[in-house]
């Protein structure tokens, strides 16, 4: 098994339907031709941050020791912000220095974090408006034949990170969350850890009041609305055989309360 | 070719959109990082285990012996449904029992089918909304890593299978069939077989009636509505250079009748 | 790297949905197993092939060189439209007689075209509706093993080439353009080259008047509308963290003028 090929995996705002995700693809194959190119998402809505770093925090250790992680929503390609190379939790990151890997940093107490800027890795001419497939692609796979990061440029302090929704204690008998992200089956995640929730309780989200907490979606009668503890460590509001979403009409950012009986 | 590496077909409802597929191929990696890991689809509607069903059925037999494909469309994930592994034809199937491999059970007389319950081979901790990840992808991986189907779970002799739209002869002169399947082009892939159709005959589908058979969607005039023997060894009802769902306004499951002249 | 596996890229009109696009990559694997598989895209518009001609254009000379291109939007299956399998800048392309290979050929002055004929590399039988598993996916295959095109069939010295959109002089004071493509940011892909602009410009797209330069996305104002040199090598028209598309209401194919000051 030591000698797998390197895995580099992708997410992007990019889309499925133009060129920029081949084009990313096939620079990094030049650079290396024995890689296995994983597609994490490109279907992350347009330059949304946010979601790009929920979604690569999501997943990125599920993945084996030694994955590269290139990840690229970038509203702001070409101007002065940074682009960043981080070692975290024995994987790699490379990034815009946006807040992207604000997921990865909050959970790995020691991370290395460099500034790209030894732009012999690059690929010329640099566009100003697509790092991704001349800048991040190029270091990603030169990353994956061995490069150590602190020759892809000089030790960076403090990355951007995004301020995280925090679900809050108001008053003795209430929280106050928040929608983190809405699911493809319309199941409304939220920032409530299924911890934070006491056996009597009462959720309310949007004109609904959820009181049962059940262990997955196929429990409950059809069109049921209660919680469950998801997949992604959070509790989750989901609508049986239906979309939480549609139904109870929240999108992500929405506020939720949950009330302690 | 006897040191090509295993290959794993994913077909989902997960979409494209979130975490998802990511988790499963990040898991398989970790059990077996020389995989080749091949989409199917992940856009089959949500929870349209019928459409699951069929689009495996077309496409599994295509790939090389030995081939394993995890099939996850599981609306009763985490509940009393069992799961499956599955070798037929010369190659395996993972996925939830609950029709998914109807198809592939239908074509293949002889099958080995077993249940999952060896849970050493699962991703701890369990989640009970999310057994693609923690259960089908590992159990996957671990196939290709040569595990026997019988070290997973005990035989199973009467897995879940959906009944199938059948065409139905009526009288002398009808033949009754249906809508399986309507493709990206809109063309409506019918139940019947190009053998089912005489030569003379009069198809009614809603409000049209077709009378001609052609070789290929590029005979005939633009607007055109005809039938093809398609690709997928059944009858198919386009329209040249258009959508014949749309220009008949007909979508999966709907009744299709042939009259013999 | 002389042992890395053979590349195969593949871009269709086939979508993410069905089955279409996996049946080419299991029949592909059957021939060899030992291939690296490529999606550039899969949601070319339905037998758009201008656009899958663009698309292409814009990507292929990005992989290493040896990488195999499979290219079908093949409105014209089955009918007397001709099969190719072509040698170019290094590449090799797979490909109906259509015009998809437009901008490849424009490209690279040395081209060697060969028609397909040899049908002992086709997958039997040969449907009249699914070229892409049967005839192009096989034959991609087969060259990813050695096989040189002129076993494949004679050479042809006229494949069919679309009439690109040229950007015209009209008078002293004009130029007359048009928009090529529309991405996934809503950006509006002229067939304007930097170098055709001057340096005091105004263009006139729809009913806007542009008359700003700007390097990157990321400069200029929310909602400014402007103009960059695009990573395609062709002048973009967008705008600052919205849609060009949507606020210029322009698609592709759409007319640019460029008022030179």
């Amino acid at each position: 098994m030591t000698n797998s090929k390197p895995i580099i995996t992708l997410l992007t705002d990019f889309g499925l339907r133009d060129h920029f995700v081949a084009a990313m693809k096939g620079v990094m194959l030049c650079v290396n031709p024995d890689l296995a190119l994983i597609d994490i998402s490109h279907l992350i809505p347009p330059q949304d941050i946010l979601t790009g770093a929920f979604t690569l925090g999501q997943v990125c250790f599920c993945f084996p020791l030694g994955t590269i992680h290139l990840a690229v929503v970038d509203p702001r390609v070409g101007t002065a912000r940074k682009a960043l190379a981080v070692s975290a939790g024995g994987h790699y990151f490379v990034a815009p220095d946006n807040g992207i890997l604000t997921y990865v940093l909050k959970a790995v107490a020691e991370c290395a974090v460099h500034e790209i800027t030894a732009d012999n890795y690059f690929r010329k001419p640099v566009s100003a408006t697509f790092h991704g497939r001349d800048i991040f692609a190029p270091v990603a796979a030169w990353i994956s034949r061995g490069i150590p990061l602190n020759q892809l440029g000089p030790a960076l302090s403090d990355p951007v990170r995004l301020k995280l929704p925090a679900c809050r204690r108001v008053g003795d008998a209430l929280i106050q969350g928040e929608v983190l992200a809405v699911d493809q089956f319309g199941n409304l995640i939220t920032n409530l850890r299924p911890a934070d929730v006491p056996q009597s309780f009462k959720i309310i989200a949007g004109k609904h009041e959820i009181t049962s907490l059940r262990r997955t979606f196929g429990e409950g009668k059809p069109g049921e609305v209660f919680a469950v503890p998801g997949s992604t460590g959070y509790l989750e509001i989901v609508v049986k055989d239906g979309s939480a979403a549609a139904v109870l009409n929240l999108a992500s950012g929405a506020s939720i309360r949950v009330v302690l009986l």
